[in-house]
């Protein structure tokens, strides 16, 4: 079985231990099933590289060569530390799409879009984040680690959060102002809307559970994930504008939406006077010519080899910290280097 | 200086312990404005009934004669978790408020209504009630109870989701099924959505504060504080329909709203088959006719006289089960008796 697979199957286990407390506190049949419409909805069916990579950091740091030597309850408490990210993403993404008005989340419509719910998956996004708390509870409390694991999951969230506050105010999409951009902003949004917990919060997650929590070693984690979550969307940026839809397996938009994205601060740095007016007057614009003159202007200003030069310069650098990571304590640089080979020159 | 006064003159000092969190993250100005913006806007501003109980049930748990009694930096902490309900208030109303549709709260326009928020709201929402953590993170992470106090805001919040939840799907504005409608189901709504978080949370996070911390007294409080909540909003369902605007300081809009009141649940209950197809046809309707057919039914009914023998009946259940407490491990009565004594026979 793949370790999809065991992952994936963990999931319903958790929606009957959720189902039960429910159960517990006397809730009606319709909405216990709402409930578990919304979890089974929102929860699986993306590509879970959060969830499944707290399993695979926990079995590397755990010296174990593959994911089937964990002991079965050993193994049930690690996926759901990757559900729990799984849940926490379900929650933002639920409502990100609100906020986006987006149409389709992983080839369905949005939560929000389906019959009946509407406003109600604002509740139900935080229901979604409940969840975790819940499971946490049941699961972790007798552990000395549990406390770390709740603020770890607070932390986290909040950046999450602010890093989505600064992305609305700064690139809103019926309302373009180049002025707000800048490369320094794009640096905050991306790291604090993804790289914290997609990156930092599964190697932390599988550190906790494994004994590895001495500050350094989180410290060391966290200084060469959160560069290499920047890289990754920094990455995703540059697909969205110059990969194929072939490679993406969608057809780019964020120059038609206004998306502060890496391209677009980075044609910003480098335009004259003439070129950022052209830039103002057609980033932004739901209307093909508009998106195409912005092309020409990346084109112009080579933004695609000062990719490539950042992208070397970038897997360099964390190539460099990797292996001066310090491993006396337990930690072990063979999670970050897994995680920067999923990254490193990937074309989807 | 009120207590009130008191209390609302620590709120200040809160936003800008969070205002330090974001200048710590190197976020950028407007976006630690638009947070700025959304704490003050949303948190104070309302009775504060939650909040101030907590700082009032401390001090009576102490032994203190009056709030004043409490040394600066006890008050502190204390008020700080009074605030800390209100956050979650915070959090909960303007999420409400965009499910609702509502066009007012607290006499100024509802959040999501204010110019350039609209559905940024959600997020600000989200970022309410993260507030609490790292306000609680800041100041008990170094007391024996900081896990009873995360458990205690996660459980409560769950538990006012699940209310919420069953309310939005038993009572959409836009959809009338009276079918749908019991007593059994009002309670447990108005149990989960009001009395946790309004009677049961306040008082906990009192109790844990003074140290008394006993299982079996943190169930002698909740014994009463949750049927004390249920009459509560029983109570302002009964206000809705009965009271005088200068009353109640509004005209209640229940009827019309197809809002799952213990009024018109207790007529369902009562209606024989004309009567309820009366209500079928009339109730949650925005028309002033078919409003004045329901309360017309409610009085057929004899609701008001139900009502008050449901509250005679409660008050004295209360009664006697406060006069039951057992004091021995440092609870006491008076923290019961001084919120009954704000609930019952209100008019307002």
């Amino acid at each position: 079985m793949s370790n999809r697979q065991k992952f994936l199957d963990e999931f319903p286990v958790l929606v009957e231990e959720l189902t039960a407390v429910l159960e517990g506190y006397g809730m009606p049949k319709e909405a216990i099933e709402w409930y578990q419409r919304s979890l089974n909805y929102n929860t699986p069916g993306g590509k879970l590289n959060r969830g499944l990579s707290v399993v695979d950091t926990y079995a590397i740091l755990k010296g174990y060569k593959s994911v089937d030597d964990l002991a079965a309850e050993e193994y049930k408490k690690v996926a759901l530390l990757g559900w729990c990210i799984e849940l926490l993403q379900a929650y933002f993404l639920v409502a990100d799409d609100m906020m986006d008005k987006s149409i389709t989340r992983r080839g369905q419509p949005c939560w929000y879009r389906v019959d009946n719910v509407n406003d109600i998956a604002i509740n139900d996004a935080f229901m979604l984040e409940a969840a975790i708390y819940v499971l946490l509870k049941k699961h972790f409390k007798q552990d000395s680690y549990y406390v770390d694991l709740l603020e770890l999951f607070h932390d986290v969230t909040f950046q999450t959060e602010l890093g989505q506050l600064l992305d609305l105010i700064t690139a809103p999409e019926d309302h373009v102002d180049l002025s707000k951009f800048s490369l320094a902003k794009h640096s905050f949004i991306v790291i604090f809307k993804t790289a914290y917990y997609s990156f930092y919060l599964p190697v932390a997650l599988a550190m906790f559970a494994a004994g590895i929590n001495n500050e350094k070693d989180l410290k060391q984690a966290q200084d060469v994930l959160i560069p290499l979550g920047e890289y990754f969307q920094i990455q995703d940026d540059y697909l969205d504008c110059f990969g194929t839809p072939e490679q993406i397996g969608k057809i780019g938009t964020d120059i038609q939406d206004n998306k502060c994205s890496w391209i677009v601060n980075k044609a910003l740095q480098l335009a004259n006077a003439e070129q950022r007016k052209i830039l103002d007057e057609n980033y932004g614009r739901k209307d093909a010519a508009c998106e195409e003159k912005c092309k020409v202007i990346f084109n112009d200003l080579a933004i695609e080899k000062h990719y490539k030069e950042y992208e070397e310069k970038v897997a360099e650098d964390l190539k460099a910290m990797i292996a001066n990571i310090d491993e006396s304590r337990g930690f072990k640089k063979e999670v970050l280097t897994a995680f920067l080979e999923k990254v490193y020159k990937r074309t989807k």
